[in-house]
């Protein structure tokens, strides 16, 4: 099921001011490299794993700002309790998920009683460096149970990264040695909040609204963004720009890769879905969770440092189905409402979505009549994958036709591949 | 392993300044109670168990004030994700656990689309009403996990009264037909926070110090309260007035009984080891969850409402072994810290303590000295029990004779007790 349509409801008055001011930077200017890695080479070591160099990225750029590190335990424990930080001048940000380092007793045993530690890439490249640190336990039932609200076996990013985890946490202020760069032809879709604020300046923009997304865009989404950018210009808005921002780190074996999810989104644009003049797509650097109301505040806060000031949310955001009961983990509705309590976020201009379907007259898709419900059809995330899969085709008018291509060509180029490995080894 | 000694670091500047005005009070005058009375029969209702009867004492003399009946979904949820309320004149208040009322699928069936709904006590009377119900899913999974930060099995709160409760929660605003009374002659000891502030005010307490307990008062904790009062006095308070507020609802099995620990305290105060001048001693009705730093808030905010403005937290406050591992369930530190970080409780002086153990040179609870460590000795709580149960004695001037007497002929009782079933049943 999908949803669209802004409800007026919840649109509070003030906006939130875009000001790069705010924004933490912790990466070494170019001239101070050369001696700050001298330096790291004489601390003690952590070695990063590719999920740590993600949340690397994400704090360097300021999307965590105020958050200036990985966190110590005063913030570790706030964010667990309270989705939120209170900074020292009383002012409360929104903090929701734990944005932590684990390391083993091993490299706990290595950095003693040392202040500063010099942080290593997968490669063995020294990345950064952590200063004034402090290590603490790294209990991983508490922060699974107060992240997930379940500790049941099987959430992608705990078994991934958090069973295998360390028994520790590591907690400092990052200067991070150079920009972190993926060099996988995608870079330049990865804009920093300053860079995107500095876009929607450059653009003029009086309305920046954002769209979280890990999935292709169909055409129900479409209608979706460009029902609100008539909303936004009927509320007085004049130049109302769409930010479209698929999330770039972590996802789970089974959703679309990034890059195949990049070049579907360029069709859509392409094809003249959505109005290339007033929207930017841009990567968001982020691994996901998959902590529904949790993690939804840490989507929407992410954006507001980039500048957003309205932010799209649907049913069951950043939800999945839940690993060993046949139901979804969370309420489907308690995303929005959590998001719309959210402490640090109260500026924020939430926008929930009227349900969007498959018309089966209309021939394209729209906002469900529940008068004439038989009509409509539900086009799941799954369901649009079975088709892809399959090389069936959705209904005309689900998704434009190059983005559809898109997909069918990586799920061919999947099945060829799966085929393989049993080849090569029989 | 128990602490002691304030240490003066925490202390903000600032007091809570007592004022009655802002509590809550949903106990019907008795001039309505008839009518109202008349009018709750014609109501769809709701049978209480004996911890919901409880909690509904807590909220009718508004020690969870300003929540005015058992929470409806936004409360439930801003309790879940932030321990706190945001109220709407945007003041933040404290709200650390979910006080819920689970009922079961044949009373929500019966309750249909009634606004109104009276509650039914164990005996069957008609106790109060809740107006303007709504009710929402009971996700017992989610619920725990973000309670206690975990799920194992053997939780005391979970076993007994989450996992046999139904799969709705019933939120409303609450009308008391009478004051909740329990008939065990323990009714005096029930102050609300409305009798105890006028209380404060007659002894004129210029700082109030609260001392939350579940267990016998031995000379530690002694030496602990009356340390405070030494310590506020030279902070320059001229009449310090202790709270010794021993929890009176659900405890767990193991736990000694509320009426044996009123017999015990009393003795305290008879034997001249707390100060019958500067101490009240009195019953906090509200049931124990055992959920370490996510309680102890509660603990806390209680307090502040009854117009305490000082509070004692110790090692591991409202924890627990783990129920299925070898360990402590919470980290015993993180109590105090989350309670120093906790929104809504920025203006409550908390005071720390330091280690007092046994001083086996002096014969006498004394503050812990590293330097000295052999010489003292750790009496836990367990190892209070077992001496009591078997009949020895503890080192003299670990507890008052008084006070041990008690405790020694209340295991004696149970012990015999334990054996009557066996012949009863032969």
């Amino acid at each position: 099921m999908f949803q669209a349509s802004v409800s007026g409801t919840v649109i509070k008055s003030s906006l939130i001011e875009p000001d790069g001011g705010v924004l933490v930077d912790v990466i070494v200017p170019e001239s101070e490299r050369g001696s700050k890695t001298l330096e790291a080479e004489s601390m003690p070591k952590a070695r990063l794993a590719k999920i740590d160099v993600e949340w690397v990225h994400v704090i360097s750029e300021g999307w965590a700002s105020p958050l200036k590190g990985f966190m110590r335990e005063n913030e570790y424990l706030q964010s667990l309790h309270f989705n939120s930080l209170r900074m020292e001048n009383g002012t409360v940000v929104n903090m929701s998920l734990p944005i932590v380092l684990a390391i083993d007793d091993e490299t706990k045993k290595s950095i003693g009683s040392s202040k500063d530690v010099g942080l290593v890439g997968p490669e063995g490249d020294l990345l950064a460096i952590l200063r004034s640190v402090e290590i603490y336990k790294h209990n991983k039932e508490e922060r699974i149970a107060r992240t997930w609200g379940t500790t049941a076996p099987g959430l992608p990013y705990v078994e991934e990264f958090i069973a295998p985890a360390g028994n520790w946490l590591l907690g400092g202020d990052l200067e991070v040695l150079k920009p972190i760069k993926y060099n996988d032809g995608l870079d330049h879709y990865r804009l920093s909040p300053k860079q995107l604020r500095k876009e929607f300046d450059r653009r003029q923009a009086d309305a920046v609204f954002a769209f979280q997304l890990r999935n292709p865009v169909h055409n129900g989404h479409a209608l979706l963004m460009n029902d609100t950018r008539r909303r936004l210009l009927e509320m007085g808005y004049k130049n109302p720009i769409l930010l479209l921002h698929p999330l770039g780190g972590f996802t789970k074996a089974d959703d679309v890769p990034l890059d195949v999810r990049m070049e579907q989104h360029s069709k859509v644009l392409e094809d003249g879905v959505l109005d290339p003049e007033t929207t930017i797509v841009a990567v968001f650097p982020s691994p996901m969770h998959y902590a529904g109301p949790t993690e939804v505040q840490w989507h929407a806060k992410a954006r507001v440092n980039a500048g957003a000031n309205f932010y799209i949310v649907g049913r069951d955001p950043a939800g999945m189905g839940h690993p060993t009961e046949k139901r979804d983990l969370y309420d489907p509705d308690h995303g929005k409402k959590v998001l719309s309590m959210a402490p640090g976020l109260e500026k924020l201009n939430i926008l929930p979505f009227r349900v969007a379907a498959y018309d089966t007259v209309a021939k394209k898709m729209a906002f469900f009549d529940p008068s004439r419900s038989k009509e409509f059809l539900f086009i799941s995330g799954t369901k649009m994958r079975t088709y892809a899969r399959n090389g069936e085709n959705p209904p005309d008018g689900f998704m434009c036709p190059g983005g559809w291509e898109v997909l069918v060509k990586y799920y061919e180029q999947l099945q060829a591949e799966e085929a393989m490995p049993a080849v090569a080894s029989a």
